[in-house]
């Protein structure tokens, strides 16, 4: 077998990758993208540009990789392309990367590239189930000692399993769907009873979400140790929360309308094959977690995380940087635990990571921790916030960056409207 | 307009329904059965009998209703033909049940019945997502009993809110699917560390669910007394629940491992329709919910729910007679509440209602209660019972009947295997 090249920085695109680019040659993510004149279907992003994988298809470039490649790649989600498995997955990423390798002229004179600025982006996948995690220590911390005082601040589960909960499929929207601030019930501080209305502590979650690769049958467990061999890749994703309504909502039974009038997720797939020159180890685990769980790898990615905040004044700034090693729980123990009780997984669910915090207060990823429920506003420009206005406009950013090598996300954009 | 007779319990089919059969001709109920020589398509049960949709459409029976309606009763699920909206929905009833009324021959000599015997049946929906209510006080009080005292029984926001949350969509499965006893993580009394295991406090939970029948955009919210629009039919649901894990993860976000390694639902989807003359008050509600969830009409049915246990060496026994006319939140409610915050609904979203139990012990929706906790085993012939033991078959049995005309859901059965 060849070397796999596909990571190697010294590599580069005969489509021009400005600098600072999120798309070099060695991401390769992948999205459903379409143009006036395109239908809905499957595309790469290169630099500034997308590679139409239909246009690909139909000159024969993934015969023998794939049957009916071009009906497969005009589907307007990405789960038929993703249920064919990783080897075909890498495969795919090596025929893009030597098609677009500088000096490659096979793609000459073809029209195979859309420009990002004429094409709309939608989301990529059918998700079916829809989970969020809750990984994040110094977030749980620091939501567990606003509500529950430093003592209590951590369940006495959380650091024996990955905290998680099931959450809304059918509100995830792509990067640019404007978000209605919701109604909802609240009980005001004080207040002998509930009272309806607009949340008036809008926030945000900077997380982000795995999708599924590979499904598994009810009754089916998959080990720690095979985990990534069943997720396909990594998006943004702002998990919007009321929290008042969320407040006066969630016991017993979790977060239920504070969260699901809307999640936003970045457009673009960025797979594990393109993250791996940034693997590295999460956090030391204490207590050892139970056999299940163990899993003492290199198993997390450095990617650093911003959430940008600007108003309809036009007031803007960075309010938030993170990274999304600090999560206590990685990936493959989430998934782990997730089907240790025979849970079946679908291709195209979504298994988000819980708000990433870090351990100082620049790093926080929720407006509640920033502004430390209220009582710290924070500043953007000459404004203050302490939850989000009408039309304050959030974007999340993701990228990995080793001086040599930059592998980025793209934005995960969304608007509050009232 | 015809007088809409698909009600009236005098009139009889050319079919046979059996003396106490849960499908007479006033029934109607939809679902996806195939047999040795059938692929999996439509029908509609009758007496013992499937009535095969894809041979009434293609003798033109549906002409004039449904363009192209071999080809839409072909499908594998239900969700096409329940998009198609109320007032196909009714042509449908009344055609069919015109078709097999005594007297009519159209259908003499043709094709077009199956016995049940003979078929398959399948999970008739595609669930997108999937919502579990707690709308029972009974059940909501027995519990919060048990595990918070007497004194905190009922949460603060119970009396204002249909309290919910987001389930596995992925593990529900249709009647005469065997569930596999879940491990995972318990927290066992007085240790001081969770361990890992297989569960030993295996419970059933008695539900319905409703099938959402009409989509909405995100943003847009459904008013309490337009709700019964959305709303296409009704299952019997069980919600299995692995106590211990459950207790151990369920603080602070809910139930996730205790609950999603399956969920079972009966195969036929008995529409409102059909129901009507069951239409009955649920309990007075005070204190009066606030605006978006006040609907003081008669907005629950009269349904007789009962849960049997066989044990694997042939005991078996009816532990609990229950009625879904008992839940405090009726189904508009619920639908009201899930989308006022402008969450979107999607036909094929499921809503189960949470265990339904009644005033008295006998009538019980699951088996923690029945069992107080596991202090009071039921008996089951000459075993008793906690909670559930490897091999055990719970049957869920749901019908209403008033004397002239009984329409029934038929079962939802499931055996744990270890």
């Amino acid at each position: 077998m060849a070397i796999d090249l596909t990571n190697d920085p010294s590599i580069q695109s005969w489509v021009n990758v400005p600098d600072q680019s999120n798309f070099p040659i060695q991401n390769l993510p992948y999205g459903i993208f379409s143009t006036a004149t395109k239908s809905k279907r499957a595309g790469i992003a290169i630099g500034d540009q997308i590679l139409d994988l239909v246009e690909v298809a139909s000159l024969g470039h993934f015969n023998g990789i794939i049957d009916e490649a071009v009906t497969l790649f005009s589907n307007e989600i990405l789960n038929p392309f993703i249920s064919l498995g990783k080897d075909v997955h890498k495969k795919v990423r090596s025929t893009v990367f030597e098609l677009l390798k500088e000096g490659n002229t096979a793609l000459e004179g073809k029209n195979v590239l859309v420009d990002q600025n004429e094409a709309s982006l939608h989301l990529p996948i059918q998700i079916g189930d829809y989970t969020d995690f809750y990984s994040s220590e110094e977030h749980a911390v620091n939501v567990g000692t606003m509500f529950r005082g430093k003592d209590n601040a951590l369940t006495p589960n959380w650091k024996h399993l990955p905290v998680g909960y099931h959450g809304r499929s059918s509100s995830i929207v792509v990067s640019g769907t404007p978000i209605k601030r919701p109604h909802g019930q609240k009980m005001p501080p004080g207040a002998e009873a509930p009272v309806f209305g607009k949340s008036t502590r809008m926030d945000i979650e900077l997380e982000m979400g795995f999708v599924v690769g590979k499904s598994t049958e009810l009754g089916e467990t998959v080990p720690v140790d095979k985990a990534e061999d069943y997720i396909f890749g990594l998006m943004l994703f702002n998990d919007w929360s009321a929290r008042d309504i969320q407040k006066w909502e969630y016991v017993p039974l979790g977060p239920f309308l504070g969260k699901n009038f809307g999640s936003t997720v970045s457009p673009w797939i960025v797979t594990l094959d393109a993250l791996e020159p940034f693997r590295t180890k999460g956090p030391e685990q204490s207590p050892t977690p139970l056999p299940y769980l163990q899993h003492d790898v290199p198993a997390t990615f450095d990617i650093q995380l911003e959430v940008h905040l600007k108003t309809e004044s036009g007031n803007e700034g960075k309010i938030a940087t993170s990274n999304f090693k600090y999560l206590y729980w990685n990936m493959a123990q989430q998934l782990a635990h997730q089907t240790v009780n025979g849970c079946n997984l679908n291709v195209g669910d979504l298994c988000a990571s819980g708000t990433i915090s870090g351990p100082t207060k620049d790093s926080y990823g929720s407006m509640l921790e920033l502004s430390w429920n209220g009582q710290e506003p924070i500043q953007v420009g000459n404004e203050t916030r302490s939850f989000l206005e009408d039309n304050d406009t959030i974007t999340l950013k993701g990228f990995c960056d080793n001086g040599e090598l930059r592998i980025g996300f793209g934005e995960a954009v969304g608007k509050i409207l009232k």
